[in-house]
């Protein structure tokens, strides 16, 4: 299925208005059901749902690896998803506060979550070049077709700082970066010599994203927010952000970009 | 409480690398109570929060008017809001369900949606020229201090087509949009003959988020989803998207535009 449909619309420029047909992007819902209890609907771009649930699942916490995962199943054409895993998940009642809560504000607050959730600091050798980066964000652009017709998507990629491992699409921020989770959990990629090219604003859920998959570098087109640049202090990530050609902004972990 | 902070940080133009000062938006977390019963907690910008939290309890069908809370209190320091409201209101156990799956994908599913919710379509005479929108964009553009300073907020304003009415602005799409739901409700503001002007995407949920709050036109400068637009279909509402300039896209409902 693809990332996009036609529709008809009126195209207003000035005093012009031209009935036309463009194509706009599609949006649906996945059901994802964990060993066989409704677990979440996701809304979505309609494309590498398996990645999408794989990464969803970890960055829940329900799962630490592709190995946990003894079966997946997928019927498209209704939107639903199975996912067994070989232990027991805890399905906690309150997964709303829980997930929407994943950052409880300021200092001493998310100082508790990081503790809560088990998630480390990232160490990493990695160093890369600011030349490296604008190139790298460059290519991302370039193949970032359905954002080119549609404008409606957001994009998460994958870089060793030398090429984009992979690149996805989709309607949701957080499932572009999930889909980049699923992708690694399901190749056995390993992250902590990676860096991140993001298209959305690094938000502090974002920021535990990256961390708990355990990448060294995010790199994004647009803004941080301040508790998302506290917590990539206490988790050593390196936040760069507003990277637009050979400009960008350098606000945590510096030593890595060189 | 401001929406921005200073944080130093390294900005890179090329070959030349310098600390300095910037500021970055503002994150917060709230945690509102129900008649004593922890709800939800939402990441957002640390302003107008009297109006989120009404806005979201409207959004989520639990208040149908301010004069449904009986009491709002609220402690900025700890970040914590507490409602209370005169009839008890149905807190589901699986409420994330029910949330992110607001639309449940394709046709026929978001038919039964629709009807789930008893979210009627919106009738209104409303009818509201390009150029005005045009205009009353530009306005909006003008007044988004925080966006300009920290590129990282959305905006939503509500507008009778002559003049701006109210503009709220947060770190999230949805709070942004909560926010002016609040006003409206806060302040007895009859919505059916008013638009909406938005920054972000239209996703089939912030469809039904203007939709249940009865405005008849929505305008945003980014794409629409074709869910949104089925369902715009449905609901009788005007969508408008990329609208910058004197440009923009009119998908649904054309007759209330001239």
């Amino acid at each position: 299925m693809t990332g996009q449909v036609p529709v008809m619309l009126e195209k207003v420029a000035g005093p012009a208005r031209t009935r036309t047909e463009d194509v706009v992007v599609r949006e649906t819902a996945i059901t994802l059901y964990l060993n066989n209890t409704e677990l979440v609907t996701l809304i979505c771009s309609p494309m590498d749902l398996q990645e999408l649930c794989y990464g969803f699942l970890y960055a829940e916490g329900m799962i630490a690896s592709a190995a946990d995962v003894a079966s997946f199943s997928f019927n498209e054409q209704d939107g639903l998803a199975w996912v067994e895993t070989h232990r027991q998940v805890q399905a906690e009642k309150n997964f709303l506060k829980r997930h929407v809560a994943s950052c409880c504000g300021r200092g001493r607050a998310s100082f508790y979550f990081v503790n809560d959730t088990g998630i480390v600091p990232v160490t990493s050798e990695l160093r890369i070049s600011t030349s490296a980066i604008a190139s790298l964000r460059e290519q991302v652009e370039h193949r970032s077709a359905l954002f080119a017709s549609t404008g409606g998507v957001h994009g998460a990629a994958l870089s060793d700082g030398k090429q984009i491992l992979c690149f996805f699409e989709d309607v949701g921020r957080h499932n572009a970066l999930d889909k980049v989770t699923g992708w690694c959990l399901l190749g056995g990629v390993a992250t902590r010599d990676k860096m991140l090219l993001f298209s959305g604003r690094i938000s502090s859920e974002i920021l535990v994203k990256s961390a708990r998959l355990g990448v060294p570098v995010i790199v994004s087109r647009s803004a941080p927010t301040d508790l998302a640049l506290e917590l990539a202090n206490q988790l050593d990530v390196t936040v760069v952000g507003f990277a637009r050609g050979n400009r960008m902004n350098i606000y945590t972990r510096g030593e890595r970009i060189v």
